[in-house]
């Protein structure tokens, strides 16, 4: 693992850092949050992970989404990924919605995607051993959350690993892939087009399959332009109606997909993940 | 004034406007935030001015200056300016540190840049005029805070203007243009070379010269890469000292010079003018 940048921030460190993944064959960066509480000797600090949407690095919500004031407070550490494999040598798609940018957080099966768009194992695998051995991380606390595709990849994320989890949220969560045409096209590329297979990959179908979680936070922007189309939380609501899963989605008057909407309530997700990590 | 975007954020809005500047001779685009408490009936809100520091626009600090929850919180509009005109009839110099992105808040009197570099009769006059025209402020309430390039545009633009502000801070303030090389590059070409003229856009030969504050908050971090070239806080605090102004100088251990910093000690700043404003 190779340091690119740390600033001081909110009382503790902002770290970007970079290593060679055996998951994607490709660099991978990411950005760690170290709050105040990590310089205490000995200290083993519960983690929030945050998984970024459609077009994002990393460093979008390392910039704009306000979590670092909370995670001081709280003594919460705060990991942001990258959304893709990067690099010359790996395939591309034209659009903003598929390839690099766009992992959507699965083990692609097709190629050429298949070489390096191993974003699950790599999520799910690969960083929580890197974060384990370079951070004062306590693996058996561990939160995740994140935004749009991101949303996506918390939720279903969390519904496959049960246990690993203490809670889960998203921010504007594309609820199923397997219904909406961002979904389409990307399950459609990288796992081919036998839907049988995407279903591991959406959170409607895992919970219908039986996954269960004891409860879930959302908040949604209702002025979001991809409400209808392609984030669709009404089937998201039905689904954990039908399970028993505690939903709490909040509709929030006036908000869009932005960040000037993820960071209005970063606040109240980071500190609603501490209530359950501290 | 033309709306370019507003995007709704802590309750209230973020809009980004432009309009024909008659001091630039240029399209002149802004940012301002406005409150939840803006929408009320018959509002009249004070203002916090935020002034950019080089190679910024009014985009850096909206998006990561996390000034918005605070501002939400206590009622307080909150204003970005450019720091340059722009366009491809401006003239322009190689450098970061001069010409597009580096108007050091001053009225140019030099040839090429005279035509179009009148930052300081755009922020006091021109742009306060549209504010008062177009948004619920009371102009009897601002106040006035700014990062390096924009610390010494808070500054002077206070010292300037005795009983227009009701208190000013800045962030890593470049203390005396008079004292550095940025200060000799930008004010030498814009104002050129007999230093004397200079004066009247100096913090430090402002306060010898008689101007005077009742107090100020400077916040500088210590592990900041232009402290002891450029910035020079002792300066400002010795002329302080002599004049009996009140100036509390926050020296912040590990901080650097980046939005990592300001935003660290933005809900700071907020409540310090709030306090005064409110």
């Amino acid at each position: 693992m190779e340091t690119i940048s740390i600033n001081r921030s909110f009382g503790g460190t902002q770290g970007v850092y970079k290593h060679a993944s055996t998951a994607t064959g490709t660099e991978m960066t990411f950005a760690v949050y170290l709050p105040p509480q990590a310089e205490a000797p000995g200290a083993k600090l519960p983690i929030l992970w945050y998984l970024s949407g459609l077009t994002c690095t990393h460093a979008n919500v390392m910039e704009k989404g306000e979590y670092r004031r909370a995670c001081a407070e709280l003594g919460i550490i705060f990991i942001c990924p990258d959304t893709s494999p990067r690099g010359d040598d790996v395939p591309d798609d034209g659009g903003y919605d598929f390839g690099k940018g766009a992992g959507f957080y699965v083990d692609a099966t097709q190629a050429p995607w298949s070489q390096n768009f191993q974003m699950y194992s790599y999520i799910t695998e690969e960083l929580p051993g890197i974060i384990a051995d370079n951070f004062p991380a306590d693996m058996a606390r561990q939160s995740i959350t994140g935004h749009s595709m991101g949303g996506h990849g918390a939720l279903t994320i969390a519904l496959k690993n049960p246990g690993v989890f203490r809670s889960v949220s998203a921010f504007a969560p594309i609820a199923s892939p397997l219904n909406c045409p961002w979904g389409h096209k990307a399950l459609g590329g990288y796992l081919g087009v036998d839907q049988a297979g995407w279903r591991a990959y959406d959170s409607i179908a895992l919970i219908e399959d039986g996954a269960r979680l004891p409860e879930i936070l959302v908040d949604q922007g209702a002025a979001d332009n991809f409400l209808v189309e392609q984030l669709k939380p009404e089937l998201l609501q039905a689904a954990c109606e039908k399970a028993g899963i505690a939903l709490t989605l909040r509709m929030q008057p006036g908000y869009d997909h932005s960040y000037y909407f993820i960071s209005s309530f970063m606040d109240d997700h980071v500190r609603w993940h501490g209530a359950r990590l501290i």
